[in-house]
């Protein structure tokens, strides 16, 4: 078969490449020398439909790890975005554990992982509450710090400074990452539209590159081919600025071709009805190719990103990286499987134009395709700037 | 909270009956005393996604028994059910670890998990490629025997005859199985227009009743409201005849409304891009009280059915069981944990109320809401019985 | 063009057999005769879209019957169904025009447009809320008896008896109407599940044969292709008990797939909101096609079916009848007239795939596409049925 | 009822003012006065569905201006606007009939209903072929002079200059209209883009009014609120110039959530299965005050608008104008008609709310809410561009 063929194809390519590949290390050797690095996916979701972690306060208790590296992942996120002394604060996690524990055991969690692969660990700090109460870059800094060396008494390959809804705030905190000497990506949760102060993608992605970051781009929020776009209108900002930087992008997992810039959090669904807008692994193939043909070259994905999604990114960009990760042994691609089914109707399926044409019905004749969001973004706008 | 009000009052009632309940053991005793038995979910899908198990061949190398247990399932089954000599053949598996060595380690595999809580082990077995190739009665009925006679080797607790499209297949399998002098549990998957040779849900749990099942049922292939009325055709059916018997069920967790006999098989989204009918939790707790109220006291489900998908089972029906389980502690009850969400109209879909009422939107507005299912039941009639 | 090709193809055909046609004068002769006819379409909804009808009153005080002969009727009926002396003290129409004046009114309406062209007259009864209310056979057969009088005082070509609920009082209409000499057809508004008793389509047409019905179908309530599923059972039953009868439908031409035994009066749209629901002329095409198909010669519509829709059914069944209607002269076939655009795009859209295979978006994202039907048949079935 | 009661108390309003209106004769004499001026509904679709005109050709030889006037519209308009010579030889019209002849009787159809009632006659002109072929202010010009100069032998109240896609060409014909002596309009057919050369509207009404318009707007193309925004882009940019202008306002009677700068042409579904996408009389409820609101006080339709749309707008806006439109009788406000009905739940139907509040299903489960437009403004822009 087509996928079997391609399979050999790709693996020769492997076998030459491999060995060059293992000889880079660090996340800016392999974006510098051209490589495609494929993320992890959400965590939280995932984990709270598995009962090991609440909804709405997403604490970092357990983790996806060896499931995205088997999927092809080559960064292990440390699942600690919730994880800022004042976040855990306010959740109510009052308990003997400290932050500090919490972020040195997930270090320890994902490095375990990584080792068993081709994988390198990144710490992960995003947006605090204090930003918004107190707009006082002194104190946001401070908390940034004190997780940062969390995270340096561990070893970490380098940062990433994500889901922040002010470039401001992100701003800051690349500043205080890069006081680590490790490399620092930096993404904002933001719209086409630009951020919660109204500044553009563009000038987000200059504002971030002054501030010191390595790579930037878009995650969470929207969906692949919205964060897509907007990465675009980075990387535009930055050729009119005569700046470089790599690009990431770590989107949602589910349509939401009806938000406008708070995301999915303003879907009547969210977070508990969303499963009707999960993307499937053929809209992962659309993702990765947009994506790549966009030159970002981190991509990986965020909430509603399952193992199967970021395999999808693998596979799409298998020839690209030269393999297949070790979890499409146990996936034929575009529906190969598929070939020995006992309904013949069901073996006709077996092959790529099938899927990658299907529109697949939702099942719900008495529900709608779009909804209303219920956010105001005027309002948005208005009560999110700190004065 | 109401929630929270609703946990206490439930606990009163849990310290009283929980030590009662742990007096009894087997699956009769406890559907004999009128408890309320929760299953376990699928086990292929989200194997699948997990990059475990291949699609198409769903042979048994993984398992999800403990976040079952955790999410409240009394009952964990052996990830066998693709497990007979015939099958593994088919599906190429050809290795040096034979089909007993699989159903030994499954067996294994469950009661190791099962030992955690309060769960019982039920072997598995399905519908047999020798039935529609052969309809020979020794043939399939050595099959059958040959894998009882691997569970029994190991400590199960009963038997699910389960997945079987022709009653008279299925009534062997019960033949079979009582020689045992385990209990037997048997489902069909089948609509309630009847199995593929036309006979009538209620014509097939007589039939199955008198083959010797202790629990009749329905599992697979449709949507759980759907699989509800078939029941309850079942039970009309055993009235009628004066049988007696206990109902299970273990549905899809997929919307399928346009389908007919073969179920879900004949969408064209099946089996890489089901995502957009996935139920809810929501639409979970109506189908649990639907199945309480129709008298079905065996209650899981089957392919889509993640471990809040049973969680929502168990909580649903916590008055009735006189507890919550263990993966509710990360779990407020009808989005409560929202109450804390920093986004305020966040904060008011913490009410049963909302989550109740909603109409998901698919937010794939260039997407139908039904498909044309693709079998064509008085082909798949004629071609389907054994002649 | 392929259209215009076809238009001299059967312009010969025409030539040749219109001479023939004419020939024939009753309805009896021409159905007898292999002659396929076009009933017209409804006069309610678009009437009260003209400003000229009240919704739920429906009173005949304008007619459309130009449009529809020009469209290709064989038949234009005499817009009376209202106008029984109980349905006209119901509905307040207490003025001084008597119902025996509104009918003689229709008939010469019906009649003066009639000899514009080649078509037959027919004069109309329907159900009388005095079936319902008394249930006694000698008080509607009066109603019906009066109306037939004043029909027969015109120059009316046969009858119908239409829009009947139960086929008892049907029964009781054709006995009526038979007296005068004339044919009779008569349809039945229900649904494939039978009347309001529960008497099955089959049954119903042998019971209306046997009352005297020289023509027996459907009309309104349900969409096209379930009014010909029930056409028909009906000659299913008829063929079972060795009958012969001309068969007719005048289905809704709204979409009506959720409907149930009241049809579109059980959906929250009625009559108000139906827009949505309306039949293309292509959806015409697949409808008149498959009527044709069924062995029905008398093919029409009912509400909802504005001139163009009858257009259709004279334009697919062009080759079948010899010739096109009139306002054929005003519409290429399969948008041939778009040949012309300006616009390239549309353009392209002048040929009969393209039309024949497009799904039209609703264009409606935040609406559902099917409703849950109001009605419930069981209470339908007990409080109908008089006692 | 409410409705009934609604009716006595602008009854007596209308009393009052009707006297006073009468006075008033000319359109800018009562926009001034400040009186809501109700346009006319389209004729093409409406007709060619009733089988007097061909889709595509849309050549004028019938109207509807009697339903329109009963159902409230204060201006009646010429049914001409296909009827430059350049557009009538591009049709292949080549009869006997010159465009005078056409353009003289139309303007005598519309006088003579006109005089039934309260209305206006208005000639109107619309954009020609020329303009894109040869780009020349003179040619173009002699063509809207012939047509004036054709109307101005009957007796007409004012000039439209509608459906315009580039606001030069408008001006052009605004400039030749105001040498008559009467009032003109001038309607763009854009979106809220702007026209097809970029100009966006606020600009395009500067330019208008400079060019001699007394009134400005939008028609057709586009749905009725994405039409009101528009006009709203206009009013600012009259505002910031220190202009002043009547608004007017006749859109499509369509859904077209998804259309971009061509509107409706570029939907799959144009022109021949729009049904579904037909707007209810609920949404002109919503569209009619909208417009108000928004200060526009000449509010019709364009195509897609049938009467009973007309009636509506003169509905909504009945405490505004003082009185109901004759078409009003035949319909009871807000479904107040159904309060008679047999069926209870259809009595149930006969309020406000019910209405107002109703999300029509399309009863098409199998087609999407939103299509793909087909057309690509960036070439669009650049090949209608005259160079």
């Amino acid at each position: 078969t087509i996928s079997r063929r391609r399979g050999n194809l790709i693996s020769f390519k492997m076998t030459c490449e491999f060995i060059m590949t293992c000889l880079f290390e660090g996340i800016l050797e392999r974006l510098n020398a051209g490589e495609v690095i494929v993320g992890d996916g959400g965590y939280v979701i995932q984990l709270e439909r598995r009962g090991y972690v609440k909804g709405g306060h997403w604490t970092p208790e357990a983790a996806l790890h060896r499931e995205f590296l088997r999927a092809g992942s080559n960064v292990l996120q440390t699942f600690t975005f919730y994880c800022s002394e004042d976040k855990l604060e306010m959740s109510g996690n009052v308990t003997d554990i400290t932050g500090a524990q919490i972020n040195e055991a997930a270090c320890d969690l994902a490095r375990d992982v990584a080792k068993e692969g081709d994988a390198l660990v990144a710490g992960g700090v995003s947006q605090t509450p204090c930003y918004v109460k107190s707009h006082s870059e002194a104190e946001v800094k401070a908390i940034f710090k004190k997780q940062m060396e969390d995270f340096l008494k561990k070893d970490i390959d380098f940062f990433i400074a994500e889901y922040f809804e002010h470039v401001e705030e992100a701003g800051w905190a690349v500043e205080v990452l890069k006081t680590s000497g490790k490399p620092v990506g930096a993404t904002l949760c933001i719209s086409p539209y630009g951020d919660m102060h109204g500044v553009p993608p563009g000038e987000c992605a200059v504002r971030l590159v002054k501030a010191g970051a390595d790579i930037v781009g878009i995650n969470c929020h929207l969906d692949p081919l919205t964060c897509v776009r907007t990465v675009k209108l980075m990387k535009e900002g930055l050729e009119k600025a005569g700046l470089k930087a790599h690009l990431m992008i770590q989107p949602l997992g589910f349509h939401t071709p009806e938000c406008n810039h708070t995301g999915y959090l303003s879907l009547p669904e969210f977070p508990f009805a969303l499963e009707t807008r999960a993307i499937t692994r053929w809209d992962i193939h659309k993702y990765a190719r947009e994506a790549y043909n966009a030159g970002i070259r981190y991509i990986g994905g965020c909430c509603g990103f399952e193992p199967y999604h970021i395999r999808a990114i693998a596979e799409e960009l298998a020839a690209e990286r030269g393999f297949l990760p070790p979890a499409s042994e146990k996936h034929g691609l575009w529906g190969a499987a598929l070939e020995m089914h006992t309904k013949p109707w069901v073996r006709a399926r077996a092959r790529r134009e099938y899927w990658e044409n299907l529109l697949p019905a939702s099942g719900r004749p008495k529900c709608p395709s779009m909804a209303t969001p219920e956010d105001d973004y005027e309002k948005q706008l208005k009560s999110n700037i700190p004065t």
